[in-house]
């Protein structure tokens, strides 16, 4: 095992009804509050007005309108709010967008520049108002990391601030609000908490057999439960298992004592950053291929023991366990009814060159990848998924 | 899953080396320090050396002495010197033990009263001084937790102090130190880990699935990783999985979502106060005989789940299966050169009928464990030990 540092600080509120615990809880860091949402389905759902129940007593500052695919300009809007109004904490209700623009907002609050500089160059984030949320969707564990994703529509960037600054320092995880998230949003949901333990699977360093095992835990969890959450939207044992692995997914844990950059997020960030697609269904749409392209000689051992642990295919013969993983990752998404090709999203082949360089250009995945990944390598994915 | 509440503030650094960071990262929590050790092994060893050259600029008071299950003396003694020089942050440089001391007397620099008080209601920890260690022994997890079992030989009672004033605030893991760790002591630790984890696998509520993966994952690198690092004690592979299978085996991640009281525990506890012997030991030899005793109809799936996720035993017969994992644990303990009897470490059946009363006294087994066990159950498994 590679060495390590960890330290998770958030404060997790799981359960049936814990949304009940936010007014008690929130005061610590604060009483000037910006309440950070999306679209506005938590009016429909009655989280809001749940939510604002528990705020009486607070200052409470709105800023609703947050994308999926956050982007900057809503992030430098409420680093303004936060300055102008003095903001003390900032309260995302909603899912991983929802989160990401609220650290990024928290950061912003306290530089004096304009945030984008925070996502260009996560090292500048010094300081952060407290971030709490009440969590709506269950995907990007941003719940409990200190990472977000934000999208800048004019520079057709998609990158990652990540600072320890800004892991939330109060998270409500209640599976019962869950049960409205659309069928959708479940499995794209499920393919990214899918997604990020591959990657922290699939990685360049070897000795970390607890890791794996603990990957391959989360990984059975989001493989059974998905589907069930799909069958039966109020299914709590589903959803909170579902939830509990989207956390758990990617709060540091899995990746210590590993090392190495991510394949398929650097490519789908791409994807997403030109053409506003979904995260978890680039990702779905990806994955498959990206691991057909990199399974080699060299691979395959990882592979089938994935095929293995995680689906129970051991028929000893290591190829053809591990072609059988791989097709078993790919039926699971359709089972989920997400698309299988970049065509079904209206994604057609004009953009893959500069799209696959863009990729190589923005991450590390050409040097530091479980496979390194040339333009070439990208391209060819890209093909493969058309 | 049951509700739960997840906060681990705990700084951690792991990695060969790690030792070098303390003397600045300690700075965080005050420059007048407690330094609180065991029998001195750690001066054989060099580490002693290693951490005051790290300790240059603070002020040091020393306490040696820190027994295996550490005695409230001791404790009282460490609070007594934290009061009266105006200690600011107890550094524990040992094993579970010295680390169990150090927070009983960090939350006792903090009462007025007898610390002993703490320890028989936990409630009354309202505050404690910062906790810092440098671990020389894996097994119990109190570098991530915020228990600790403390002894009073007077009244033969071994309980657990159990407050979040009492996580860590940094700990330092570094797998080389394990080098040196004797044969004994490695057997020992490893059967507490498994111990540990079997605790918070076999539990009354069933819905937590992910937990369920996550134990095994957990129990198999230390079914793998226990006897490498006795084969090989300069193992880094086997010393470093181990060493993070301890600490995640008790830092609140596995218990999470279920519920319960331990079953093994709280009659070893009566065990090693009755007669002092190694705790990791003791559990050794009492956990197959209690997987035994509870071995049941309605049991049995669970043990077969055991069987076949941790040692890949799958014979398709439930209660073959069932019973196959529990040999398999019983022949894995033997072959660690652990004992299996009681009568191997000197203890005859005069005091079973008094600690198996004193063990349901003392704890929730009777009506909160898996299986409920009555003084009749306790006896019954004392001997099965004998």
């Amino acid at each position: 095992m590679r060495p390590f540092t960890y330290c998770v600080p958030t404060d997790i509120r799981f359960g049936q009804g814990t949304v009940s615990c936010l007014g008690e809880a929130l005061g610590k860091y604060g009483r000037k509050v910006l309440l950070v949402y999306g679209g506005g389905s938590i009016k429909k759902t009655g989280l809001y007005d749940k939510v604002m129940e528990q705020l009486k007593g607070y200052e409470v500052t709105e800023l609703p309108g947050i994308e999926p695919n956050p982007k900057i300009g809503s992030v430098r809007e409420g680093a303004r709010i936060c300055k102008e109004k003095g903001i003390e904490v900032v309260l995302a209700v909603g899912g991983g967008s929802t989160v990401d623009a609220s650290k990024a907002i928290a950061g912003g609050a306290c530089y004096d520049g304009d945030p984008w500089d925070l996502v260009l160059d996560s090292s500048k984030v010094k300081a952060a108002l407290p971030i709490a949320d009440v969590l709506t969707m269950s995907a990007t564990g941003s719940e409990m990391n200190p990472g977000g994703v934000i999208s800048n529509p004019e520079t057709k960037e998609k990158l990652e601030v990540n600072n320890p600054h800004l892991y939330p320092s109060l998270s409500i995880l209640d599976p019962t609000i869950l049960y409205t998230v659309p069928p959708k949003q479940t499995a794209a949901g499920t393919a990214d908490i899918i997604s990020h333990v591959c990657e922290q699977y699939f990685q360049p360093y070897d000795g970390a057999y607890i890791m794996d095992r603990l990957c391959e835990g989360v990984l059975q969890t989001a493989f059974k439960y998905g589907p069930a959450a799909l069958k039966k939207p109020d299914d709590y044992e589903a959803r909170s298992n579902l939830m509990w692995a989207a956390t758990i997914g990617l709060n540091d844990l899995l990746s210590r004592g590993k090392g190495g950059e991510w394949s398929v997020h650097p490519i789908e960030h791409v994807l997403s950053a030109y053409y506003d697609i979904t995260h978890g269904v680039g990702l779905a749409i990806l994955t498959p291929s990206w691991m057909r392209h990199v399974l080699s000689e060299k691979t395959e051992a990882r592979f089938a023991m994935y095929a293995k642990n995680v689906f129970g295919i051991d028929t000893g013969d290591t190829r053809k366990d591990a072609e059988a993983g791989i097709d078993r990752t790919e039926e699971f998404f359709v089972s989920m009814g997400l698309p299988k090709t970049l065509h079904e999203v209206g994604i057609g082949p004009e953009k893959f060159e500069e799209m696959a360089k863009e990729a190589v250009r923005t991450s590390r995945i050409s040097w530091d990848a479980y496979v390194h990944l040339s333009p070439e390598d990208v391209l060819e994915i890209f093909r493969m998924c058309e």
